[in-house]
């Protein structure tokens, strides 16, 4: 099945502890999509400037990505972000944000893009995912958001909240929109808010998806080198929608699997700048994290013990 | 197979954002002691005041903890501790520590308690950790520390740490005595320090084990209602060495369901003030919530669907 993604394709200049690079080629739209080509086709709705060329249009085409919804606007920039990671590389320090071409971003759909069954809302204003929203016949629509939204359009952001299946958000984002420091309870509350499932990212503590009458948690793939978070949540995304897409399905069983399928795609993204780690990458390299990931959390059941003869 | 543990006995004067009580039975010991004793026999090697009457003793006759290396001293105090969780809940501010009896703790040791085949070193100074360790006969030692020691007596704990075969101690404290701040590796270079295996404590996040050729992680059980965390580290080595005492084993199979257990004894402990909700437990609760614990992980395995048709 087909997915829709909107999003940003932009250029970010990143610095980590380990090296920095100007002008990668990122957005969410673009981490989801090439992250979800492994499992799915996918179409990208977004706005590009003219410095989008060749080299970057190379990588959706590589990855067969369908960009014909992709608008290109002549005589201006695509969207820039500058950004900065410490040591522990959970946050992002943000040194500037250039919009360029996504100040007056109208999503324009094709017929194709409107009929397609698997909706991904990348992180962008709350407005704008819901005009993408109503535009697209989907079977189900997922949807990310972030702290900015959250804290200047919190209005738009519960309009856009009841149009969605599923939210994908990572745990700070969680807490702060429930108001609620206990992220058990945060999900309780998010879940009355319009998404019938919950999934939050932890970064390197891993991912859990929440419904009412479900929890599924699992650690990260165990990673020594974490090169550039940048597109982690939107690689996640990408292997989580790609995953229930290809399977036609979003029961249960198969979204324990996509948050798998998620959380392996995001751990080769960070190995590298931008898209570099996943544009060689294999499926039998994916399998075999897969693999590792399930024996990280297996143990055997044995019957308890319990101690004799205590005065209990 | 009977458990020694070495730490305090002590008062606590807790604050929550959900409470506040005064001299709570706490410490170290008392928290590890109750836990274990669902699994298997333990003694307890500590030193209390002449505050420590009945209702205290009462903690640890009614579990059946061996109490009689416990040092009584008339005319002095017990440990007190006195400190504050704000909303996170994540970390203890400190407001008062009042070593009293433990200023001058000797720990001495009866022929039985020599003689335990398993060894907890609780979270005291690591001279006398290392004091414990010399006298008794113990096949498995496990040990916990804390960043004041970390900090300020590096050199003991240096030493400390080549006489015990399982070091468990919480994430900040794994980065913080590795000096790295990816918790992978900073898993590797604690295993060059004399444990055979590190076992880390990630509160919400739950636990992991790490040995040079093994790596597990569980999710915490999830809960909504965290009262008080005080103890829920002692209370997670408890049921962890309690239930590898009982088992009488250390591979990693065992291992790992030991984790599981301890995870459950902390999500438990949290619960209440003090070691109150241990006190009442049953064990078809805790074989409830290791069930539990095991389904919150549990995915099936399916084919990975390779996209076909793709330019890949």
């Amino acid at each position: 099945m087909s997915i829709l993604v909107v999003g940003s394709v932009a250029f970010d200049s990143v610095k980590t502890p380990f090296g920095e690079k100007e002008k990668v080629l990122g957005g969410s739209a673009t981490y989801f999509s090439v992250a979800a080509s492994f499992f799915s086709d996918v179409r990208v709705v977004a706005v590009v400037g003219e410095d989008f060329g060749r080299d970057e249009e190379q990588v959706f085409i590589e990855r067969a990505v369908d960009i014909s919804d992709m608008e290109r606007i002549d005589g201006q920039r695509s969207f820039h972000w500058k950004g900065a990671y410490g040591y522990d590389l959970n946050t992002a320090t943000t040194l500037d944000t250039q919009l360029n071409v996504f100040a007056d971003f109208k999503p324009k759909l094709s017929s194709a893009a409107r009929s397609c069954p698997y909706l991904f809302l990348g992180n962008i204003q709350p407005s704008l995912q819901i005009e993408v929203r109503e535009q697209v016949r989907a079977k189900l629509v997922a949807a990310d958001t972030m702290n900015y939204w959250i804290d200047n359009m919190p209005e738009e952001l519960a309009e856009m909240l009841k149009h969605i299946d599923i939210l994908i958000i990572n745990d700070t984002e969680a807490r702060e929109l429930a108001g609620e420091a206990n992220l058990i309870r945060a999900a309780r509350r998010i879940l009355t808010m319009g998404p019938r499932r919950l999934v939050v990212k932890r970064g390197e503590y891993g991912a859990a998806s929440f419904t009412d009458d479900s929890y599924f948690a699992t650690p990260a793939y165990p990673l020594e080198d974490v090169f550039d978070p940048t597109g982690a949540g939107d690689s996640f995304a990408g292997g989580f929608m790609g995953y229930l897409a290809a399977a036609n399905a979003s029961d249960e069983a198969t979204v324990r699997r996509a948050v798998i399928y998620g959380s392996v795609m995001a751990s080769f993204n960070v190995e590298e700048f931008g898209c570099e780690r996943m544009r060689r990458l294999t499926y039998e390299e994916i399998s075999g994290r897969i693999r590792a990931l399930r024996s990280v959390t297996h143990f055997e059941e044995a019957d308890m013990p319990r101690r004799a003869g205590a005065v209990l």
